[in-house]
């Protein structure tokens, strides 16, 4: 899974999502996992993600503040042929760069739709427009490509059509190390760890330990989960914790445990 | 539904969501359409969402950010009794104010224990810090409370005590206009449609009409949603979308009539 990977170098991803159906609650995104843990399996962390509507100003915004501060910037939404797919425009702008009609994004487009049958109408057309030297995001499933340019790359919302086009981005970056996790379970209830946990943290300050409790039915469970770079370090803080758990009468059982029950 | 409803004005709300848990992928967050749905039965637009990491700079940067920009910012995670729960914390220097134990908080907390037998620590006690002036926003799940700061409100990430606290902010909630929605679905090409459909778009300004495909399985569908503050207005775009693919051989059907399906 390591392409290009970079030992020890952190490359830090954000994530624009693009539309109002998001922010009104009618559609549920559903790429932002996806995204995540493909990305950090070619050690690339994703450290911020934001979601604005299909307002011209608000993505080109977004796409300056979020391009200038991370190696990588991922748009999702807005690039099909309808009135409110503005995202190839304000990125263009956003970038300073001309929008044009792509001749490759052209032609891929004429092919996909004369094979089809597909009436050819200015509308569809415009799926081929991207800023000036872009390199356009193949997908196999409806042919309009995305694009990138510079570090910003452009796909699409829909989850099928935005896996294949990242399945095409993801050889090309260049990450850098891959997060790794571990996890310790337990009944416990957070405040009767708390302290032990800071304890172990305050130890470890280049590892990350989350505290999450889940209500899953009425089963209620303590997911403490352990994140770093060094899997050697995880280990030592996976079992500071196993012997923490212990030592407070709880039952913990190690993430790579319940996966093998 | 319509809580302290002003006609006309509109109102708007960012959310904030903090967790490494959600920018690593391992937790799918499900308060986004919850909050977007409750909020705008009560006259109060979503219109940004940002996702950042356990990390108190990113957070108050996030927060300050918001808050100048939006009537309301609602923030999920982070509240819970362990190290990585800093919001409280992170809120406070945001809006420029000590971090205290809250009083009423703690009578609470320490009620609750008492009545579970659960002993009483510092670290479960750390759940009372809020800003000062904060004003207490209770949970009957978990007991431990969420608070109002000036205009943010800062809730759970679990998403059952979120719902609980969410039920009681809204009812205090300056709502405006409430946004509302009517659909054509259809089974015609988003590129069949999109000339049409960008005149009437034209023609309304002040209706925000957004095209969505959908792959379900092999089942293709094509979803326009018409949103707006004026029914009359939506009802009028909707028969004239309904028209328009009428003209051009398809076999639209209004939303409300799949409801009634």
């Amino acid at each position: 899974m390591n392409y290009s990977q970079t030992d020890g170098k952190r490359v830090q991803a954000a994530l624009l999502i693009i539309g109002d159906e998001i922010l009104s609650g009618q559609t549920h995104d559903k790429n932002l996992p996806h995204i995540a843990e493909n990305l950090n399996n070619v050690g690339v962390q994703l450290a911020e993600v934001r979601v604005v509507p299909d307002i011209k100003k608000e993505i080109i915004d977004a796409v300056n503040a979020l391009r200038r501060r991370f190696d990588y910037l991922f748009t999702t939404g807005g690039i099909g042929p309808t009135h409110d797919d503005i995202t190839a425009e304000a990125v263009s702008e956003a970038v300073g760069r001309e929008l044009i009609q792509n001749q490759e994004a052209r032609r891929l487009l004429e092919e996909h739709f004369k094979y089809n049958g597909t009436e050819i109408n200015e509308a569809r057309l415009s799926m081929a427009n991207t800023p000036k030297g872009a390199e356009l995001i193949r997908n196999p499933i409806s042919t309009a490509p995305g694009f990138r340019v510079e570090n910003v790359y452009v796909m699409a919302g829909v989850p099928k059509i935005m896996q294949a086009m990242l399945d095409n981005i993801i050889p090309t970056l260049q990450g850098g190390a891959q997060k790794l996790s571990r996890s310790v379970l337990c009944n416990l209830g957070e405040g009767s760890i708390a302290q032990g946990l800071k304890d172990i943290q305050d130890k470890h300050p280049d590892i990350d330990i989350g505290s999450y409790p889940h209500y899953a039915r009425a089963n209620y469970r303590l997911s403490l989960v352990i994140r770093g770079f060094d899997d050697k370090k995880l280990q030592d803080v996976q079992e500071a914790i196993h012997r923490m758990i212990c030592d407070l009468g709880g039952d913990p059982i190690r993430g790579e445990e319940l996966d093998n029950q």
